[in-house]
């Protein structure tokens, strides 16, 4: 377990400035290698494959326990055997450090 | 509860081919005037909004129950407040009457 | 569907008496004979049994998202393969309606 | 995280004897003190409370991935406010070591 996934989502106030580039990079390695920058370093994505819809469903719920409880709500696709995960703050019109702590409570929810 | 809810999935036999823009058109006739035809009649799709995301999950497990119990499986967009249900069908590599039989089993599911 | 499974819940009011076991065993025939009285007429109870917990818990989450859109909650034991739901009314220390009519729409889940 | 909780549920062999009731007392003390020996230490028990029925099913799904991922399974009493978690090794007919790897890791998951 990383330090970052003992940390707690903090409210996001307005006019907070967005992570930059160089935060946001800095965090990612300090989660799974599988999340990856998107829409020009404002979201984080990783992609979880299943092996049928029971299973992705399994999954999806797992991770919206730790949106619930969080208070910070991914955006989710979903199909039959796959699940992508986008964290992003709107607030800030860009990434927080809530994302990369979401991510790394993404990355403890067991696969297998 | 309109026919084509009563009906059920049947399973997709290869080689079969999808149905053609004027039967979609048809048979779109039969479910929620919010459901539209996406990608040049190859797909369906609906967009629903909830108040949080408590509701969000109360609904896209309820979604789930007819994607599991039809085994025919929708794509889902997920976030904080809404659910986007798009089906098509992988195995004709367009619309089939599936389709529609859960998009209108989706249309049963409450809201409020 | 039968005509209970289209009404809705009502708020439940103070002071309002609990059906009688007369008034019980009447609507008691209007749901899947499934449904038996328990605890001298004060509660129902239907079992479900299911292959797997994977196929229990879509079902779970199927009668949560009625119990959800009714702000009616039965008492649920879940294990493996099986589901047991019961509904009473705890506002009147007993039966109303509003169980009967959520038994209804339970009995609209689809099994398989 | 106590070394119980990383720990993987096994295979099931016929005749391996259930723990013995020392043996219980002794994993008891590695998990929260909230679980209880019952059935004359066939069993473990957990109570929590919710502050309502979307809170109890966001808690109860995290618990169904858990037991999807170890293909362990628990009993469940579920309601508006409440879930309270049984685990029992059937073909035992006592108490394993599953119970207790599983306890502990029912007991990260969070609760607010």
């Amino acid at each position: 377990m990383t330090a970052l996934a003992t940390r707690r989502c903090k409210p996001c106030e307005g006019g907070t400035p967005p992570l930059t580039p160089e935060q946001a990079a800095q965090l990612l390695t300090q989660v799974s290698s599988a999340w990856t920058l998107i829409n020009s370093a404002h979201a984080i994505r990783r992609e979880f494959s299943f092996r049928d819809f029971y299973r992705t469903m399994s999954f999806v719920n797992a991770v919206a326990h730790v949106a619930n409880i969080e208070d910070h709500h991914p955006d989710l696709e979903v199909g039959y055997n796959y699940c992508h995960v986008t964290y992003t703050t709107h607030a800030v019109r860009g990434l927080s450090e809530n994302d990369f702590v979401c991510a790394a409570k993404i990355d403890l929810i067991p696969l297998s």
